[in-house]
């Protein structure tokens, strides 16, 4: 039994019509006017394929597909909100995929012992309205319906107004309960499979992240002030940076590290910066290392404050504890790569996805598809359609095994 | 003859009055309502004073004390702009400096052979609109009027709207014509006098500056994306940051570098940057030190982003050439220092000033004060009462020479 490739194909067409961009990425901000037609277009396909559409006080959306038993599901699902200029698979083919596993099922008249149940979770991409992940995050408890409703954008929108806006305010009876498990399918968002030439990939985790705040400040000066007077808070941010490639590569090959944003003050051509503030994003798959690189990023901070003579703090706002799935979740994931034949390399996820909050409430797993040079959050984005066959076909089987489907005839 | 010491501190109190900040300075950027309110107060003291105020087509406020023959004036003067959060001596003190000395010629009557000109240039600063030394350099044929007009600020604003919305767009027959000698009094701008334990500066001319801007353009990608798959903007700029300052200091005592302003794309906490931008400001008393400085940092870049993997390019902008000054205006400094018992010390400037650029249009030459900590382009800047009376003192004598005065009674 497999998924009709070509159904899914036009189905991600049609979607990708949805605030297409002219680099042919898309543009689908949450809550937007085109994260509207996507939810209308999804909800139409929800209900053709015989799915009551649920939408809850967040306005996740969900279908259910009965089994023989009633009580929780194996839910599927991601986003279908992206960030501005993003790509045509992040979330989107996780939404679509879950789709055409249920018409899939429907095709072939499957009856599985437990429910399957289809989700669009809302702003998983926090490119609006920060933080990211909020409909899996309310779902899962990790933040509170009252804190997401109070965040607002750029504009001052709140995001209970502009869920009432695009009519994708519900009830919170309809949020789901107990979850069997989740499984979520995305795109890799770096070049892992890729490299090694294989469509699939088994993820085993989500990476801890940390983020932090380093700010240095030093003496704003102007230009000719001569070199031994200096109290330079860009020379000892640089050399900060500098040294956070540093620290990462020499640990091991999962660390990673990012220096994203930065602000000099008071930035002006000739005038020594008296305050330069930067953030740091570590990753890792182990709790022990991630803070082992927070602890030697301040130590070098510290070190470098007293070699140029400025002051440094470093605050670590944030931390998502690295997430290991669950094993029947993989090794079902894993089972139906080797049923189908699909090669396939396991691995850890470096980013955080609706899955990472799943994951607190139910046994959860994800399958990455193999991504053309790990180009992601961009309008070249790209999965080759037998990839994403091949991995929509994995959560298929997987999908079966966790359900218990009974295939007739 | 000397100057009324008292007057002076006064006018200066009330000039610092106009953009206060909490911290002790003033911020009154270039064209704004500050500087307006600056220019207004100018103004009215030099009606007070006698002089009729002429404005150019770039803003420069001049005022003329006749002498007895008509003819190209001794000018002295420097501007009234500052950065935002700048000192209340940067500029000012040069401009209320002249005007007491137009004062005290008035008050003991002194007539001069040739007529004396106080100035206040447009946007010395250059820190709202760059470049800097913008209605001196327009003056002496460094930029062209159009160029400047064309200059616009961070919101978009043009300089000829702005000179026009504060009522400061004269005609260009106002422009200063020939000059006789231009004398500029300032604020050191680094501790050699405060070192030195000396109040007055005799400078003998100004230090070759150069400006470029790097740009790096590598590859932005998320933060999971792995360190060996990574083309980063930031670190590669973080590597040449920090290898300015090792090839400014290695080269010897006299070398300066500065990096000012940076800017990242997409500057997000959690994405490589793709690009970044920083500025890179040189300076060195002779100029081929000056260019072997650029040389050395534009193969350190091409060094770096092959290390990186991103491409990189440095546009040398803007480059002021050494500019010693004009002899005997370096000798009346040096008399008058002599004359009133100032202590004085002989010395480059560091810093492009008006008079660099009227250096090349006219005999010039300027005058330091010293300066606290060589603090300056900063709230806490400071000069002592009596080393501001010491100074304008020398150049009320040093003018008196300029323009050949006679003494009455």
């Amino acid at each position: 039994m497999r998924i009709n490739a070509g159904r899914l194909q036009e189905s991600l067409r049609q979607m990708s019509e949805i605030g297409a961009t002219a680099g042919g990425g898309v543009s689908r901000m949450a809550l937007s006017d085109e994260d509207k037609a996507a939810r209308d277009l999804l909800r139409r396909w929800m209900e053709e394929a015989g799915l009551e559409v649920l939408v809850d006080d967040l306005g996740n959306m969900r279908g259910r597909r009965p089994g023989r038993e009633a009580g929780p599901a194996v839910m599927l699902g991601s986003h279908l909100d992206t960030p501005e200029l993003g790509g045509i698979f992040d979330g989107t083919i996780g939404v679509l995929g879950a789709l055409e596993i249920v018409r899939t099922l429907n095709d072939h008249e499957v009856t599985t012992r437990y429910p399957v149940e289809i989700v669009n979770f809302t702003n998983e991409e926090g490119a609006r309205f920060e933080p990211a992940m909020q409909g899996s995050g309310v779902v899962a408890g990790v933040f509170s319906r009252d804190y997401i409703y109070s965040r607002t954008d750029q504009q001052g929108l709140r995001i209970d107004d502009e869920l009432r806006r695009i009519g994708y305010l519900g009830d919170a009876a309809a949020r789901p309960a107990a979850v069997r498990a989740f499984l979520e399918l995305h795109n890799e968002q770096n070049a892992r499979l890729d490299e090694a030439e294989l469509p699939v990939g088994v993820v085993e985790g989500v990476n801890g992240i940390t983020w932090s705040e380093v700010t240095i400040e030093g003496e704003a000066n102007n230009g000719p002030t001569p070199m031994r007077y200096r109290h330079d808070a860009m020379l000892a941010a640089a050399r900060v940076i500098d040294g956070v490639d540093r620290i990462v590569r020499e640990l091991d090959d999962e660390a990673m590290g990012t220096v994203g944003r930065i602000k000099a003050e008071p930035n002006i051509i000739n005038v020594i910066p008296g305050k330069v503030v930067f953030t740091v994003d570590l990753r890792h798959p182990d709790n022990d290392r991630l803070d082992l690189l927070v602890e030697r990023v301040e130590g070098l901070l510290g070190q470098v404050c007293t070699e140029v003579g400025v002051a440094g703090r470093m605050e670590r706002f944030w931390t998502s504890q690295r997430t290991p799935f669950d094993p029947q979740v993989i090794d079902a994931v894993q089972t139906a790569c080797e049923e189908i034949g699909a090669g396939y390399l396991r691995l850890w996820s470096g980013a955080g996805h609706d899955a990472r909050y799943m994951a607190d409430i139910c046994p959860t797993g994800m399958i990455f598809i193999r991504n053309k040079d790990g180009h992601s959050h961009r309008e070249d984005e790209y999965c080759a359609p037998e990839d994403v066959e091949a991995s929509v076909n994995v959560m298929l089987l997987a999908t079966m095994m966790l359900a218990k489907a009974e295939v007739q005839g």
